[in-house]
């Protein structure tokens, strides 16, 4: 047993348990002990619970608006719930003495189970045990288990059913419930305010034959209920299943019939046979993506309870749906996709499972329309996606995100119109998807299309600025969100200038070799030839904050180095209340240096044309002024503390970002809006600091690099990468890096380790000793792929 | 007696009358019966008054800072300080009953009479007679008169001198203090804390030989004073002179000699001659200067109390010095002068004594050095005027004016860094003082390089987007303060264009008439002829927010119309306490179609190439949206609205902006800032209205046109006006306009009245109907000179 918090621990590395009921910790928990399948994610609540302990099972493509507040995911109607009563005496583990009580979230296959023995006033023990599971194999299906078992002969009342008050973030999202029985198959029928979506829920469950029971069918407005009553003998175990099925009418054109059907397929098929079905699918994945590490428990539970989340949140299912930033554990911001999805979530899958992310891209190709729409809205031309993009790709973040605590005032924050990174994020993925794919025919199919139109949009976004013959991006919001309206961010604009690179490459090279593609994507979006000659000029032209020759660092937009020079420390203690935003317009933050998260230096992780000694520097200056107030900083800072060889420093802001849910060091509620669940960026990001950061792993033009700094706790690790098609697994010692090319591969692939070029054949390995050189290769990852200093 | 205000009244429409002692008043009083002669500003305060009635005498040039706060104008130890105790009882309006009281302010002379008659509680009753005037025929020197007069015999205390407990508005600015007598004379002598400028203060007090009186001297730290004893006999007059002097290192090498001297010399000259030398100079001032109106005394007494303060505002002995934008009367707004200056206190002078409106733009010439640093400093080329400037044309205004009062914080206004009107509003006014004087030489040895660097400024600061091949302004500030980090704003645009093409004009004309002047103009601010190419091409590009055409509205701004359109009164209710700062950066009204004050409107005032039917529409609908939350405001819309003949809303605005200080209706403070005192601005403004409004007057490249909407109330109205060096009477009635040609005129001046044009011959007279036609004649008035539509 190996304790990862006060009240987390493991037993094997592949579960994590808890023994607690805190109830300060219910609305965390319910998030850590999340199922889902990237359909759906239903949170880690007891059976007995309702919205009171944010109890929730959110359907992905269900964004709707409640109220007419913010648009979002729905919650759909909990089938899971099951209350009990012994000897008359409600059961509740507030009010019941407790006298053993473990939940465990079984991280290989995606199970949540509970194990609770609580005291009667009568004395009676009485055991709960449930366990459920969202199944990989059918998306739709949630199968649950529940026994109980009493110490002495006792009557017993369950009333199980769905039930309808679950937890909603922003106003109530459903109405028109229509509740009933059929065919021993429960249903609830409901429809979306704003647009209607119709969201089924239909449950069947399986009593025992052989204990005899009154039976009472007992319904609400929006819930259904069966209820038992039967007695049971001391020592008797009371077990019944509930398969429980979930469809959208965005899912399938009659969600009810189909939800009635899986639930009565799956009936058939027993328990334990859709959990087989379901493990297998969860088997293959971990084969992939699993990261194991040898003599550190603890962070090998943290590591893939974060691969773990970062998989659930991902519709891996579809090409038209995003990864949430919170996944699908609950509401906050809206259920959808940020940048995260591209720089955090996504790399973890392209290097492991590069059709998902392909999918992920594709999802952003099928929201092109919103992204120009957007453009347009905001008098810009091309794609400028959106900020917080849903399923159409129309922007969903809303104008005024926070609020002002003192004055009770919204904020009008400019996340949805001045932080343009996004479109390059997205651009730049593409182009590293085909990088680490040599999938080309997806660049023609897909991607040319986002990225011309990014370029595009960069270019319609950008100002000259005649006097300096130079190209600018002005008013803008980098990754570090404390400082709106800023000119020439540092990331945004080595960023945007690879992507006008990138753009011209891929015009090029399909001019050269895929004109009549090329001519009728031009033709479609209507691009002219001039507007490549636009792009290389303005590639040539625009401005990047420069590093300065003494100090090396890089101004992370034009004037920060003239704000005060403070600490993340020091500006708390300016607060007037602790829920203050410290951002814009007048936060604590706003007129000094200290930033939210890494902005210079995600740049760094993205781009690794910088020389070690500059983002050393960097790396120095700007960690003492960050406040890490973004789950997404962490893991920035770990992937180039390892890269500069600043092992414990990595070490430390990996262990930070693994364990900021398991922890929950991240603050629910920041300028009066809740911005709780897991932080599903962390997650995917987990994945790139072992291999971006301790195996210090690069995509050259023509293969792989490694720098490893393993951390010195560690004996080794092992992971798998998928480069253009072929698989390996790669171990990392202190002293060798061992690359084996697996059974399957059809081609060899050049490994750079130490300056030297390795080629591994197919089925075959290589033992390299990394440590003989500590000189640094470079190369851009990115557009040109040849050699810069 | 015709009544003004609730308090104030006039006898003569040359003199303002107050009766009361109403301490809520004090404040304003001590601003609305201020005398002074643009060297100093000494208060509408009792003799017996200190700090606690705001007692001040504000010296020009002697920016200072004190205890690190503000730079402002020092106010300077108090040499007309008169108490008097009668029977040992000390007197005062605030503790004795009072019988009379009258405090009179003679507007002709600039002179300050009190008369109160007190009871003491003895039941003795005394009269208190004082009169004094700040010399504008020796700047330096501040005459007073004292007498008292009681109806019983009794025993008289008086005690007068130097009083160092004089208002400050932001830290004590004097320190150093030494206080003596010598020669009869008493001296506080003292230095700045900021610089070390000795600020000295002399006076002589001529006591009657007739009466015989115990003497002491009595002195403080800061203060000296004399005290006499003496009992006078019923119905006896006590009278005595006092002849003060203020010096300061920044006028003369010695100071204090100076005052002495000043003093001495002065004293020799009788209190009644002093008074002469003072009235003298302001006869000729007002024989150029004065409107006056038929039939409407009220109004013609409150324009005079505005041309009045305008003067006594204005340092018209210096080209070192500004107006400042509270003139004399506080030290808010530090003194110093906003754009204000060129755009509303300087036309008066145009056109009434050209030299003094010249001075004004030596300033800004001798000023261009503060410009220029700070353009460099904010990452421009040329000349980037300060926003408040005081004598070296360094940036005076702080970051941080405002304060949010809700929270405590200070607000990070950009009145200094993002207001950039200010410098085209300079060039604009150098090249419409050339067109009303034909004053090339003057553009020649100032204005010229004043002009240029400005364009050169505004080429720096403009963005070019590429793909919509245009200049743009970015992140500004128009007039209207409450919407900052704004876009093209139309006033701003406007008046750039007109200032390039001015630059231009120079160009090309000193290149062809003064080409070894342009060059030693060139070769000393290393101005290069491809400078004049990149203005041509930002001329013909800059992008001018159009015209719409279907409503005839001009965007105030980027986006402006897409903000709520809301009222004034609605944003006033959402106030969460009435100190609020309603504008940057999350005041009520940034995110509203609400604005402060004129902003395109203003631009009509200055640019006269806009259809009558443009005006209109735009004046009605930005007026519904303006809160004249300043000054600046009403008098603007008092001439458009004259100007598209609404005649009733122009009286308004007119009475509007006449009594914004006699009615007191500007809040003192605002965003926790002081900003009392005398609006100059609109004080300079109330002659244009007049001219520019009523008369219609507009200046054409070869001459002068009137279009007159002559309120109805009135039965004529007369001005005089310079031009080309040509003096003219204009009266205008009903019917008629009549231009007198004055005597001394050497050449005839062409003037348009309803599109026909007269030539009005040295000496003689013309009279329009001028009802004939209601057409329009459009002409530039800055730039270019031909007609445009």
């Amino acid at each position: 047993m190996y304790q990862l918090t006060d009240s987390i621990y493991t037993t094997n590395s592949w579960n994590i348990k808890n023994k607690k009921v805190d109830k300060d910790q219910i609305i965390n928990n319910g998030s850590i002990f999340l199922i889902g399948n990237g359909y759906m994610g239903y949170r880690g609540t007891l059976a007995e619970w309702n919205f009171d302990q944010y109890v929730g099972c959110f359907i992905t493509d269900t964004y709707d608006k409640a109220d007419n507040k913010w648009k979002e995911l729905c919650n759909a109607p909990n089938p899971l719930y099951t209350k009990l009563k012994i000897g008359g005496e409600s059961l509740s583990v507030f009010n019941n003495e407790i006298r053993e009580h473990n939940v465990q979230l079984d991280l290989r296959h995606g199970v949540f189970k509970r194990s609770t023995v609580l005291k009667t006033k009568d004395n009676i023990e009485v055991q709960i045990e449930s366990e459920r599971f969202a199944s990989l194999a059918n998306l739709h299906l949630l199968p649950m288990k529940y026994s109980i078992f009493a110490d002495k002969a006792c009557n017993v009342k369950i009333k199980t059913g769905i039930d309808g008050r679950v937890w909603d973030l922003h106003g109530k999202h459903l109405e028109k419930y229509k509740t009933f029985e059929e065919d021993g198959l429960l249903s609830v029928q409901t429809f979306t305010k704003e647009k209607g979506i119709e969201l089924d829920v239909v449950t069947k469950r399986i009593f025992p034959e052989d204990i005899k029971f009154n039976y009472t069918l007992n319904k609400t407005h929006n819930s259904i209920y069966e209820v038992l009553e039967f007695n049971i003998k001391k020592g008797e175990k009371f077990t019944f299943y509930n398969i429980a099925s979930i469809y959208s009418s965005n899912d399938v054109e009659k969600p009810l019939k189909n939800a009635r059907v899986n639930c009565e397929e799956s009936y058939v098929t027993s328990y334990i046979n859709l959990k087989k079905e379901n493990n297998k699918l969860w088997d293959e994945l971990w084969k992939d993506i699993d990261i194991k590490i040898q003599n550190d428990p603890i962070n090998q539970t943290a590591l893939r309870f974060n691969l773990y989340q970062n998989i659930i949140a991902t519709p891996m299912h579809s090409q038209k749906l995003p990864i949430g930033a919170r996944g699908l554990s609950c509401q906050a911001y809206q259920g959808a996709a940020f940048w995260d999805q591209e720089i955090f979530n996504l790399p973890m899958y392209l290097f492991t499972r590069p059709e998902i992310a392909k999918n992920l891209l594709i999802y952003r190709f099928n929201t092109l329309g919103g992204a120009k729409d957007k453009a347009i809205k905001l008098g810009y031309e091309g794609a400028f996606y959106a900020w917080i993009s849903g399923k159409t790709g129309q922007e969903l973040c809303p104008s005024y995100f926070f609020k002002d605590v003192l004055s009770g005032r919204e904020i009008h924050n400019h996340f949805n119109d001045w932080q343009i990174h996004v479109s390059p994020d997205i651009a730049y993925t593409v182009w590293y998807y085909y990088k680490v794919t040599g999938d080309f025919k997806f660049i023609i199919d897909y991607g040319a299309e986002i990225i011309f139109e990014v370029a595009r949009f960069l270019y319609s976004h950008s100002y000259y600025k005649m006097d300096k013959g130079r190209f600018e991006f002005i008013r803008l919001l980098g990754p570090d969100e404390y400082h709106e309206n800023i000119d020439n961010n540092a990331y945004t604009n080595y960023l945007s200038k690879s992507v006008l690179e990138i753009a011209i490459k891929i015009y090029y090279k399909m001019n050269r070799e895929n004109k009549k593609k090329l001519e009728r994507i031009m033709d479609r979006i209507d691009l002219k030839e001039k507007e490549i000659i636009d792009w290389e000029k303005m590639k040539e032209n625009l401005y990047l904050p420069e590093i300065n020759n003494k100090n090396k660092l890089i101004e992370q937009f034009d004037g920060y180095f003239d704000y005060e020079d403070t600490t993340p420390h020091i500006l708390k203690k300016r607060l007037l209340d602790p829920d203050e935003y410290w951002g814009w317009p007048n936060g604590v933050a706003v007129e000094t240096q200290v930033i939210k998260q890494a902005d210079v230096i995600q740049l760094f992780c993205i781009n690794n044309a910088f020389d070690r000694s500059v983002m050393e520097k960097n790396y120095e200056y700007y960690e003492a002024r960050t406040q890490h107030g973004s789950s997404l900083s962490p893991s920035a800072y770990a992937i180039i503390a390892a890269k500069v060889g600043l092992k414990g420093e990595a070490f430390d802001f990996f262990k930070d970002s693994l364990f900021i849910d398991l922890d929950n060091k991240n603050k629910s509620i920041s300028g009066g809006t809740f911005i709780g669940g897991i932080h599903t960026a962390a997650c995917g990001a987990a994945w790139q600091i072992v291999v971006k950061g301790f195996a210090g792993m690069e995509i050259l033009s023509g293969g792989i690099l490694f720098k490893p700094h393993i951390p010195k706790r560690w004996e080794s690790f092992t992971f798998k990468i998928k480069y253009m098609d072929q698989k390996f697994r790669v171990q990392i010692n202190h002293k060798n890096i061992i690359i084996n090319s697996l059974k399957n591969n059809d081609h060899f692939v050049y490994f750079t380790i130490s300056d030297q070029r390795y080629k591994v054949n197919t089925g075959s390995s290589k033992i390299i000793d990394y440590r003989k050189d500590e000189r640094q290769v470079k190369e851009w990852s990115n557009a040109d792929g040849g050699k810069k200093q």
